[in-house]
């Protein structure tokens, strides 16, 4: 049962709930960032320019590798790798957000491939779904040869193992 | 037959192709713009930080509408909007471009709906397609009783007559 | 004496006699903010792209409204004022810092005048200073007749009270 | 005399009297921008975020150098430097700009140093001087045996030589 990630609401119990599941190392790692909207993120409407919000759940996949006991700068050392570049980007907007706003991101990878995988974030203003990003990113290093081209590789299992299993759509 | 639109190349031949197009009104209004990639649109791996693309792509939309004879400033005191925000925003990322590239993007009206309407930007480096954009927005404006609310109300249809008739998929 | 807002170095030590300053009402209050340097803000080279520690300090001037009880949204509802722009923006640069870096900023204003303030950033990473930054802002209201342009005005004293007396240079 | 560079205005008479200086290399080379001003540029008062002015003139920087002859990638790879990273940057906002605004950057190198050098931009609103911007750039390499450490070298002569005489104040 997937109630908990695809929960409509991200109240204090939900919250509560993802506590417990982030000690059980057998769900789903599900990671919680909170951002306070500035001034120099509001267009001229008064409300987040859109492109901020992909910065924003760039830093929420940042933080959910974090999490997972690898930040960015050392998943990129241990690994070497070259990056988690995208290739496909998507935000659904439901509500605005304005300056001064306190929101909530949940964040987690929904989908593993060979050399790619895919991040989900929720965007929530107290309890209301505001925005939904979906991340498809791949795993590449710098070709040999070429030291501008990149190529993908094969995702480290051990990698995938910290983040727990995905949870099956209900 | 939409092969201009639809065209994997956007060379000269093309782009002439399209100037005569847009003097003929009886076609659908393609906007061709020139970006030279910064230095502050590139992350540490040398390339175009994706949230860039859209910050592109929002702004080869306001000039699509001032090459239809209606720059953004214009629509929105003219029709009295509070804007065309978006509801969905969505990028595919092809091929990586870096600092000092000069990249071509082509940007079209694809869909009108009753208050909303979705955009399309290809994003060529040379004759290669880098980065296909996708938007949809609506037209809106500011609820009369609350002036931090808006929304959505018909898109007038001599608007839509600037862009010309949307031209089937082949 | 102004041993702490001038004092180089930033540690442990003097941030917990910050804590003493800010509940003294009698001295120049001094905000406090951590940042985490994502990777959209760093540029080719690895290091932060310089404009964004305007876009920080920006923030971190917020912050300091914020912690005088005054986010500048209710600022602006309360004193019907249009905004704080700036006449002036300076940093130096002394030390650069990376993607994933944890950098303190303490921010106070330094002079006050009758529709003008200076306010005063200190970027540490670590103990060492790392960038310094200075804003001149106005106080500024619409103008009555004209709803595009802005005028300055006197600053209320009771603003200014909030924020302590400035400590003069040793 | 200086009267060109310090003139107040930069109107057609003036920007014609920097082509012939352009053609005559005895002269300061001074670079002409125009940027047109986007939705995104902009904050909820309407007009230009600050920070957006210093990516305007960094990348003003940047076309200064192409118009000399060195885009700044062929820059780093010549001189197999890391950078040319600021150590100060200033502005003096005077009059604001809004969305769909066209406005002009004039930019020259106006002091070299040995490792350090100064530039000046003016952005004009038609006739009008809307922002001032100083930066104080250093010529980096890497240092040999720390990859992520850099540090200042002797600019090269014949790189000084492609902007022209300093002009002296008037």
């Amino acid at each position: 049962m997937r109630t908990l990630w695809r929960a409509p609401y991200a109240g204090p119990h939900f919250r509560a709930s993802y506590d417990r599941i982030l000690t059980a190392t057998a769900t789903m790692l599900v990671n919680n960032n909170t951002i306070h909207i500035e001034w120099g993120d509001c267009d001229p409407l008064g409300i987040v320019y859109f492109p901020r919000y992909f910065e924003f759940f760039d830093a929420c996949t940042n933080a959910l590798f974090e999490q997972a006991g690898l930040p960015k700068q050392e998943l990129l050392r241990k690994y070497e790798i070259a990056g988690i570049p995208l290739v496909d980007a998507r935000c659904r907007f439901i509500l605005p957000s304005a300056f001064g706003d306190r929101v909530n991101v949940e964040s987690a990878i929904t989908k593993w491939g060979t050399s790619s995988f895919s991040v989900e974030h929720r965007l929530y203003k107290g309890e209301l779904l505001a925005v939904e990003g979906f991340e498809t990113r791949v795993w590449v290093v710098r070709e040999p040869l070429d030291p501008r081209g990149i190529r993908s590789q094969t995702i480290p299992q051990e990698l995938i193992d910290r983040f727990g299993p995905i949870e099956p759509e209900p």
